[in-house]
């Protein structure tokens, strides 16, 4: 089966691996003359995956829209969440009729607010659900280009296609599950980085697993219940979507949020910690809509609220544990 | 208000700290005359926990078992499990009718596969639920000695009772919360032995977050699955002793379960690791109940079912995350 991957980044073609190891037909599709001709060539993603140096002779690459997507049962697409919407535009007339589109996306788009599943679908000209689906889980793009033993979750709406997607990348190191619900997976995929900015934050400032573990924990539940005001299954967020890339996520001290928390734990201010990741992390403008959908909702976000008043008010990591270990006994 | 700790390891003399950090007068009581001299003259704990350079004025010790619980208000208990009941019946007639006793321990007692509740309140004559509390979280006592932030749960069927724990054990760096979810803060307790078992296994094959985040998860809902089946509330595995509590402890290569798991993952039987550990891992026995209670129950292990093949069938970490990936795709 043709399988297209639009976007050569570390997690486009470390899928793109799984997927050709999975048995099918794959083409990369990207906008870098380098990457194509690296990838189709010499089989090696020099730029964003160096690490791999053979890819499988099953995947190829080109830089033209329509020949990328011609016969394309599955597309899948892994463009930065920001770029997403302009990217996928001209692809709308040239996917096939019956091809599903597979995001491996997470975020929220800034300018609109809305999730990469609402982005996609209109970007695409009002793709309909039962063509889209979401992949997330617990997936370190560097760990699965290695072939570590690893699982995801697709959702779709349509239970039978996400059966489609999760076949077509079932390999001996890597394992699909299925959801249909596609909400509770893209609210994960955006909310934990809010989580991963404080892990990190409490990181840099010399905290241990204990303290991590409680704002994972801790963050977690308000994750669900955010999730419950918006009537989304909250069983997503206990499974791989959820606690599994949370734990993954917060394990692993490369990601963007990560690091810059632990700037902001070791004293940066958010511009100076900005000035060093080059840029805010996906983390910063999320908490503020987390805060604001709480407000929204009724429910109560004691950590998303105190992370907001660091971003915001310039609160250290000290200060922001006591405004959280503030008030009564309560229930958990 | 006067406070007994009952064993002064590590984790009893960690707590004791925050106790008499949060205003009581504690009193240690322990077998080894020379670990109650060192805290009662030295304010040291030399043998147990001696990071903690100078343990609180407020912290004694004794070696006299009447002395010890006489006037106490409430009495913990951090005795290592298997040694707990025959520990506690001497202390039967001794401590107040009015005390609460309050446990420190996780695991089974492995001759009666019973929970340390349940243990606990046999030895001490059939002391009523409402005068049992246990405490579990994310708590590796090292980071608690060295007062870094971090939160619990405390369970007593009685709230009131619990908030009264809860109360005598917070600080500006301790926050605990309070459940009436005895069981399933002891269940949560004993099972992630497994758990941890399993993700040590997987860092000594040389799999990396992914993979631990994928057992972790999984492990996790085989717990819940176990707990519904027992009508337990499923809200605290997703909390801080739960989830919280998995998290810490996979994330710190210390524990005897991760070691454990760590040498059979770098390629040891059993017996070595057993040989290397100077015994086997609570995780160990754990396993082999958690799958007969599922059988029992009839609800799938597939997690604890693989890790019990590899302590009974010598199956390798690739084998048995084999056997794991093995069977259809399915909802998680």
């Amino acid at each position: 089966m043709k399988v297209t991957v639009l976007g050569a980044g570390a997690w486009g073609t470390a899928f793109g691996q799984v997927l050709a190891d999975a048995g099918n037909e794959v083409t990369m599709w990207a906008r870098e003359p380098e990457i194509v001709t690296g990838i189709r060539d010499h089989h090696h993603n020099a730029m964003r995956l160096p690490s791999v140096k053979r890819l499988p002779e099953t995947m190829t690459a080109t830089g033209d829209r329509a020949e990328a997507v011609k016969d394309a049962k599955i597309v899948v697409v892994a463009i930065a969440a920001q770029h997403a919407r302009e990217a996928l535009e001209p692809f709308t007339a040239l996917i096939e009729s019956d091809a599903i589109v597979v995001s491996l996306m997470k975020g929220i788009e800034h300018e609109s607010g809305k999730r990469m599943d609402e982005v996609v679908r209109e970007a695409l000209g009002g793709l309909p659900a039962a063509r889209f689906a979401a992949i997330s889980g617990p997936n370190l793009s560097k760990e699965i280009a290695d072939r570590k033993p690893g699982a995801t979750v697709v959702a779709c709406e349509d239970i039978m296609e996400a059966r489609v997607v999760a076949k077509a990348c079932t390999t001996p190191y890597f394992k699909a599950f299925v959801t249909t619900d596609v909400v509770g997976l893209e609210m994960c995929g955006s909310l934990k980085n809010v989580i991963a900015l404080a892990v990190g934050m409490s990181r840099g400032a010399g905290y241990g697993e204990n303290t991590a573990a409680m704002i994972e924990t801790r963050g977690l539940a308000e994750l669900v219940a955010l999730g419950s005001a918006l009537h989304v299954e909250t069983k997503t967020f206990f499974g791989l979507a959820g606690v599994g890339d949370l734990i993954a996520t917060c394990g692993s001290p490369l990601s963007r949020n990560y690091v810059f928390g632990a700037n902001l734990g070791r004293g940066m201010s958010v511009e100076e910690a900005a000035k060093a990741s080059n840029g805010v992390a996906e983390g910063v403008p999320t908490t503020q809509a987390v805060v604001k959908l709480g407000e929204r909702l009724g429910v109560q976000t004691p950590l998303c609220s105190a992370m907001n008043d660091v971003l915001t008010r310039g609160l250290s990591c000290e200060q922001m544990l006591e405004e959280l270990f503030a008030g009564d006994i309560t229930e958990e």
